[in-house]
């Protein structure tokens, strides 16, 4: 699916720019890059800025307009700051947008395409987008690097894409006999020290379970606690003779 | 609620990456940046690449650790790439991480710390953490530039306190300058009960705070283990007149 997927950069003036969008697509697992007209391209910035994704501006595809970087795409999305025209096109937020991208890069190749550092897309190339995708944003200060708004949508393109489920890593709990036995050993110890006094039950008890089994220690942190435990009771004892 | 969370950097190396971090974050409505001995700052590069944020830059604070990076802050998180140890530290992807960063932030202050370009957070530095976030990405290729990272985190945050669909988180924590403290009232204790002995100092101390700083103690909860420990050594000093 993901490879159905493409970037399209138009007249990137930084080359950092470009080495930087590069990373961020393949660190979501993009790897189409298309270049319309980059002021500078290939550039030693660039490279150092795609770090281990050089690979995506080597194979990167340099054309000279929107037109030829989105002839064989069947969906072509603009992005766009939220206040910007639209011309009527449906527009999503970043999230809502990249579950469309999702479904439809199963049947067809699908352009993200993002403009200029300083004006982002012009009428006419936003005019020749499907629909339009903005990035929620602080409305004082709304402009994201391009690098960064390519980061995030194809991060959503990613989770959207995403099926795998994880399972965790299976720690090993004690059983709830384990940690009665705790509980009993704390309270004969909290008696000891008088944390507990007869008169004065309180709720104490209640309340150290309660952060205890919300903790849920681990059968090593469990028999070192009780190793704490034990070494109050020594030292106490010691202390008698 | 976004008044009480920062963005902290750990020596970060390029200045350009503070200057596009602050851009990142300004864009979501964040303000503040705390910058752990960064290579160096200010820098002309730095303020380029923030842009419109340059005020994000001239108000950071700089400290000469994470501790006093995190003083004031009840919830501490850092970022981590998921294949990562995490310390048994809750791990939580980016959108539930910023679902929970937001809920906390109407009660307290709030940390998201990142390190270095290269290596990260160290292990000493993850473990001051009360949880982990990881970023879904390209298991081929996961890390992510700092200032992307930042940038996603950010957006996500953003995001989550624009719908409201979080919780309310009613318990109060402490404030990890009130967990240093709890710490080293611990290690006093177990230095009397000679749970630890100067020759065999072992991992227990480490292994402690991993325990009670993915438990997360409420203040209420606190108070209690604190008294707890006075309670002991009240005992044994009663015992030795």
């Amino acid at each position: 699916m993901l490879s159905n997927i493409r970037v399209v950069l138009i007249n990137t003036f930084h080359p950092g720019n470009i080495g930087a969008a590069a990373r961020a697509m393949k660190n979501m697992g993009l790897t189409n890059l298309y270049l319309v007209e980059p002021r500078e391209f290939p550039s030693d910035e660039a490279d150092a800025r795609a770090a281990g994704a050089k690979d995506l501006l080597e194979n990167a595809t340099l054309v000279n307009s929107l037109e030829e970087a989105i002839a064989d795409c069947q969906l072509v999305i603009g992005t766009s700051a939220r206040t910007k025209r639209t011309f009527d096109l449906p527009l999503l937020n970043a999230r809502k947008g990249a579950e469309r991208i999702v479904a439809e890069s199963k049947q067809g190749k699908v352009a993200l395409v993002f403009g200029r550092e300083t004006m982002g897309l012009h009428n006419d190339e936003l005019q020749q987008c499907n629909l339009h995708i903005y990035i929620p944003a602080n409305p004082d200060y709304p402009v994201l690097n391009v690098s960064q708004a390519i980061q995030l949508l194809c991060y959503e393109v990613y989770v959207a894409a995403e099926e795998k489920t994880y399972t965790d890593i299976e720690e090993e709990y004690p059983r709830q006999k384990e940690m009665g036995l705790f509980y009993n050993h704390l309270e004969k110890v909290l008696r000891t020290t008088e944390f507990i006094i007869p008169q004065h039950e309180g709720k104490v008890l209640d309340k150290l379970r309660r952060f205890f089994n919300r903790s849920r220690p681990e059968r090593t942190e469990l028999n070192m606690l009780r190793g704490i435990l034990t070494s109050i009771e020594e030292t106490v004892e010691k202390l008698k003779k």
